[in-house]
């Protein structure tokens, strides 16, 4: 079944409907009268509908079922990754979306060499965020990631410790492991903090136990900054029984 | 301390000397007399070595220590991968090896739509083996992965079976977690097949049944062809207590 993701407008009347990029897309799959379509409206609602008039710029649909979105995890995981080069950050927005994350958010920290100026933020936001639905769309999640950016490494501290674990993986740690970390109690939801390029420095490091994170180790060897969220992310959905 | 893979001829005479790509690196670096590295043979082995004598195309070293390398990890996980398009490969082979893959194998399915003729085949080899040697360097590994091919689905099937615990992954199994297939019983060797862009096919999942491999799921999500390998990975290397 092909899904879409709509908004509040598509469904003017209480009649849902494809329009605009929707209607577009549905025409190149040559969607037909009587097929059947899932919308979601990517905060876990979904509505498995069928086409009941296909017109020129728009589909108008009968809704067969509402219901929540089963393609979402129970876990909440937060990925915070400090600023790595562009190309970087955009696959680590996609692959962080389809393996389940439920939000990424770009910080910056001492050592990172690119970090987006003020200026051009807000077109950059609003390409993560097209980056994350797509992926979400593709991979069937119900659900679309919210993509963010803090101002400040102790911002994102902060913000990451209010999680049920808060962790944060660094390459001189070696004697607590994520499955430590992990296991010494249930969790409904977890931040993941991971380094840029040049990794976090030891003050970075202090100062996030200070604030009350875990320090942890990913393994004996040295992750890329672009592979270390992700390799967190994968075990701890695993760990949280998800496959 | 900087790690250099070696081969034997770089042992002439029992002493240990840095040539040809691994010289010019070193002169990049600036290595100087009396600074260590590491030299590992990309099979297990390490050698902690002094610059003794810098020369202009050849650095020689006396040995301190040799070693077996720690950051290799105890399971041996094999990825084998259905050939997805060329930048996908290269992506997996790179982040597999940082991830302690054991080995990468390609090869074909019926809905690959990218195979490599035989011609190129050799050249693209070389290619993807340098890939995994770099990576391997980058992330400190003791051992280079290999990178091979085989002909058919039925040659990966019947190789992959050969390990402790031999596993295919499909969007449409829902019942087997890989969590329930790798904590049945202990296992020292995994083996890992993933599909290619457009999944396996139902008469392949079940030829994998009949030749004894265990089809499990990676999560309600639908994950692209070169992430699912790398998820999966993550997970058992998480599993046998890598991290």
């Amino acid at each position: 079944m092909v899904r879409f993701f709509v908004s509040p407008e598509d469904f003017s009347g209480g009649i849902p409907a494809l329009t605009g990029e929707n209607a577009r897309h549905a025409k190149v799959l040559r969607l037909q009268t009587g097929e059947e379509v899932l919308l979601c409206d990517g905060n876990g609602k979904e509505w498995v509908c069928l086409v009941r008039e296909a017109l020129p710029a728009r589909y108008l649909l009968d809704v067969l079922e509402t219901r929540d979105s089963t393609a979402e995890a129970a876990v909440r995981i937060s990925v915070y990754m400090a600023f790595p080069k562009a190309d970087k950050l955009e696959h680590v927005i996609q692959k962080a979306t389809e393996l389940g994350a439920s939000e990424i958010v770009a910080f910056p920290s001492a050592r990172c060499v690119s970090r987006p100026d003020e200026r051009s933020l807000a077109k950059k936001l609003d390409r993560w965020q097209k980056i994350a639905a797509s992926a979400a769309e593709q991979s069937g999640r119900g659900r679309i990631p919210d993509v963010s950016v803090l101002p400040s490494y102790a911002a994102a501290l902060a913000r990451a410790a209010a999680a049920d674990r808060a962790l944060l993986f660094y390459e001189n740690e070696h004697a607590v492991t994520l499955k430590m970390a992990l296991q010494a109690k249930p969790f409904h939801s977890v931040s993941l903090i991971t380094g840029p390029e040049g990794g976090l420095s030891e003050a970075e490091v202090e100062q996030a136990r200070a604030a009350g994170l875990q320090v942890c180790t990913l393994g004996r060897r040295i992750l890329r900054c672009e592979t270390a969220p992700l390799c967190a992310l994968s075990a701890v959905m695993y760990e949280a029984g998800e496959f």
